[in-house]
């Protein structure tokens, strides 16, 4: 085990070449001049002042730079976690207050605790558990819940606060009268601006483009006294290093959102790092180290008075196409950050909230995935009544009740999926060495006095009575004249103690009917279980073949019927 | 669908046989006799009046005879329900107290009601997650904390009423000088008379000697005066038939017990029926009916103020080696017990408390097995954990809480399991056409250019990228010379969007760097799935292979290399 494993900037910091340095300063500076409207919006998203927003990508930028395997990945606010952060922090506290921010900041520690110790204790896989189907109806949700808590600020009107969607409509059309003209002409020129700039090409920041607009247009015509809503004075110079202080009652209230958001941002975050990842192939990304650099940037965050951040789509891709090769490029995009914020936060005095309501709603809209809806309602329809449910569980329940439901719906499905695994009977091709599925293949032919069957699927208890009903049923309905019942096992890839005990009963049943029992194709892991577990003496060495032909053709047994099997004899053995 | 599906007293009513009336009597007796001590016992454990016990054994028995499936089956009182009803309906109320009977008469009508729905939308299965290792850890330990919950009649002492063992026994060690000793002898006596009779023969009532024992020491040794508690005064004639009454606060406080009454009750109760029929044959045990009719039976039950019933391991041996050949044997029980609420009751005036507790403790402590335990310590390791497990979190944590902890325990381990499958590179075994794991098979040759992988499970979201991961790390390990991959799917029994959508992309990556994907031994359900999702066309048609064997020898492909392989072909539309 090499400290660069653990640190992998000693990697890349070592044999830096200076080829990568044009690519590095380029991408930095890039992602760092989207990062400022991006930090400052999706901090208002989450609840909190613009300013944090900026907090948030310097810092743990550099943390995750020094720590992260992935040499592409811009770490800061995101979405979807900015959406969860004003949703789990808004039940306890009320948005706009004090206790609010250091509510916020006091689950960046948490997050960074939690991440932090799950890679430590290698629990990464933890994030397979989402499902594409629940990821996708969750994150379709999401980005509508989020699009339309920004209408607020794209109307100029107060609306309910709700995760409602129906909430916000309703509040919406009751108040249209109210809507400000002003606001909304920038809000909408805002979104043609990004829209436009990416459709002309992707080098051009259409953020910074809307954000300049919007602050010459408010500044030039006086926007202010007509109503337009603006960020007003932002603080300047760095954030003070404070240790966050808080209480246990509050911890145990933020232990819900703490872990949806540890679990949600990294699952984003190593998604994209992989992907950017496929198109470089000099390093690997390894998910239990991202966990514990995520977590180490959270709990730097915290330091520095920041609230969660991970891995995002948007500004990886940017950071990937503007020829980032290090993490030298994430920080260059923190140093203009820390920049910005010692020289330039009086910039954004007259900045209206409603270009930063645009910047998101152009970022998340393109998040809600009508397509894979449908391609699923073609090739699965179960996969995609998963979408929908947690869809709709996101949307009427919230956001993380809303992935809960998807997670546990999707383990359920699972489970009951494998209690009745497929089972077939099959015969033999006429002219062939196959035995095939008698359903699905009409010549197949079943031999007669054997029956032969495949289970595919494990053998654990949650099938084991299923596995002796159908077994049962097909025996049944080939008695009198039943010789023997050949297993073909190929397709059992585990078998647990319960399974191992009814087995052993079945087969005691059918040898006292004078039924013999053999098995084809047992994997090795099966054979061990069988071994332990004395099958091999009950059953007879000589009933155990390689394959099905061998089974069908053995001659019936008798006690020294073994030479014909030697093969089948040595695989037990292996 | 006919009548006598639903109502199967038709079945064996309309073909009685006068040969079975013999049999029937004879075990309708039988067990009617060990209902009554049995009865007023297991009412005792559940906190009730003990002519509650006797309540429980008139309609119940009927309604299940005429309903339930099994022929063989008695109904009634048990010790785990018991429990389960004293320690549920004691969280929320008083034992002994007006409101306990109240409440545990709504439990039977709730288990009542869970149950027939569950029949009725034959979600019978769901008792499927209840793995052998987690039962019998929970039996244990439920055995052990219901004898000792007997301990103070036993010892004619109060002891500290809890579930938590070592409370129990530390208390008992405190007040060990307040021992009754007259109780302690006739306890320990009876304890004597009922494993001795089973000694000697079954056919001896053991509970109901002890029974007459008790009485006839108390009312001739004037044993009261001498501090022996003892029943008193049991109201006679039959329970009135009265709608219990209720609110919704107490429904819902009650639904986790009712749940898990409804679930372990069932369990027993299929597991004892299933065994008896295996005897018998000239009928069959179907699930969901048997919830439906121990659903009526405690909907029954609820009427004439009875608590939940199930059926039991011991009276249902009995009264199969009594000679039960149909649901006659438990009407006539039923109807032995209505005889003695009209006209027996003053008899048990006198019957100690003590002799009670040793017709429990008897009972259970039968069930503590330790057997079960030694043998899955050494077949299967993981097994003995969830043993271990469950029986120390119910020790611990509570009766319903370590089922709990068990059901969630065992599911995830399976999912654990699920989530790294095993993988086997294939080798061909020399002078054979067989290709098994070459870190078995020390002799297995891999073929040159080619990776042949075997995975053993079904591909789905949680093990996607264990999928992956394995998949490329072999490929890495194999470039340059790699020009083909044979995937032997024979293995994967099922296989979800999500890992479509991977498979997709890493036939397009291999592909792209000039690699072959083929597959071998695709079961139905994954080639409909293939189908569905477009692979066939990805890979070609003519990729797709029966075994191993024949995707090795395949040609490279071709445009028109298709002849080789026109089997593969009609299988892929089979």
């Amino acid at each position: 085990m090499q400290l660069s494993n653990y640190v992998p900037v000693l990697n890349w910091g070592k044999n830096y070449k200076k080829s990568w340095l044009k690519g590095d300063i380029s991408a930095g500076l890039t992602v760092g001049v989207m990062l400022i409207p991006q930090g400052m919006a999706y901090a208002m998203l989450a609840g909190l002042p613009p300013i944090h927003g900026l907090y948030a990508v310097t810092l743990p930028l550099m943390i995750y730079a020094i720590l992260g395997t992935s040499r592409q990945l811009a770490v800061g606010p995101v979405a979807m976690v900015s959406l969860l952060t004003a949703s789990g922090v808004g039940a306890i506290a009320e948005i706009g207050t004090e206790a609010f921010l250091g509510l916020a900041i006091v689950l960046s520690l948490m997050v960074g605790v939690i991440q932090f110790a799950l890679g430590l204790f290698r629990l990464g896989f933890l994030v397979n558990l989402l499902s594409h189907p629940v990821v996708s109806g969750f994150t379709s949700a999401a980005a509508l819940i989020i699009g339309l808590s920004q209408l607020k600020h794209l109307l100029g009107i107060d609306l309910a606060r709700s995760h409602h969607v129906h909430e916000i409509v309703l509040s919406a059309v009751e108040r249209f009268g109210e809507v400000n003209w002003y606001t909304l002409a920038i809000g909408l020129l805002g979104i043609g601006l990004i829209i436009g700039a990416k459709k002309i090409s992707k080098a051009i920041p259409g953020p910074l483009l809307a954000v300049t607009f919007g602050i010459l247009a408010v500044v030039m015509i006086g926007l202010e006294s007509q109503g337009v809503k603006i960020v007003g004075t932002v603080p300047d110079g760095l954030p003070s290093l404070v240790l966050p202080t808080f209480t246990w009652e509050q911890v145990q209230a933020l232990i819900p959102t703490a872990l949806t958001i540890s679990l949600v941002g990294f699952m984003e975050s190593i998604a994209v790092a992989k992907a950017v990842q496929k198109r470089h192939r000099d390093y690997e990304v390894v998910p239990n180290q991202e966990l514990i650099a995520l977590g180490a940037a959270n709990l730097a965050g915290a330091l520095v008075q920041a609230y969660p951040v991970t891995g995002g789509f948007s500004r990886t891709a940017v950071n990937d196409q503007a020829g980032a090769k290090t993490g030298l490029a994430s920080i260059i995009s923190a140093l203009l950050i820390v920049l910005t914020l010692l020289f330039l936060t009086p910039l954004f005095y007259s900045l209206p909230k409603a270009i930063l309501a645009s910047v998101i709603m152009v970022a998340v809209f393109g998040l809600i995935d009508i397509k894979e809806a449908r391609h699923l309602w073609k090739v699965d329809r179960s996969d995609f009544w998963m979408l929908a449910v947690t869809f709709i569980a996101t949307l009427s329940l919230g956001i993380e009740q809303g992935i809960g439901v998807g997670v546990a719906l999707s383990i359920a499905v699972h489970i009951y999926r494998s209690m009745q695994p497929h089972v077939a009977v099959l015969g033999k091709i006429p002219g062939t060495d196959q035995f095939r599925n008698v359903d699905r293949f009409t010549d197949a032919l079943e031999t007669s006095g054997t029956l032969t069957v495949r289970f595919d699927g494990q053998l654990y208890f949650a099938n084991l009575s299923y596995f002796q009903r159908q077994l049962n049923e097909l025996v049944e309905a080939r008695i009198p004249g039943l010789e023997r019942i050949i297993i073909n096992a190929e397709g059992i890839s585990y078998i647990d103690s319960s399974a191992m005990h009814e087995l052993h009963n079945f087969i005691t049943n059918q040898q006292a009917k004078g039924i013999d029992v053999l098995f084809s194709g047992l994997i090795g892991p099966v054979r061990d279980a069988f071994r332990k577990n004395g099958l091999f003496t009950l059953v007879g060495q000589h009933n155990f073949y390689l394959n099905v032909k061998d089974a069908v053709e053995a001659p019936q047994t008798d006690a020294d019927g073994r030479s014909a099997n030697e093969l089948a004899l040595q695989t037990n053995l292996a």
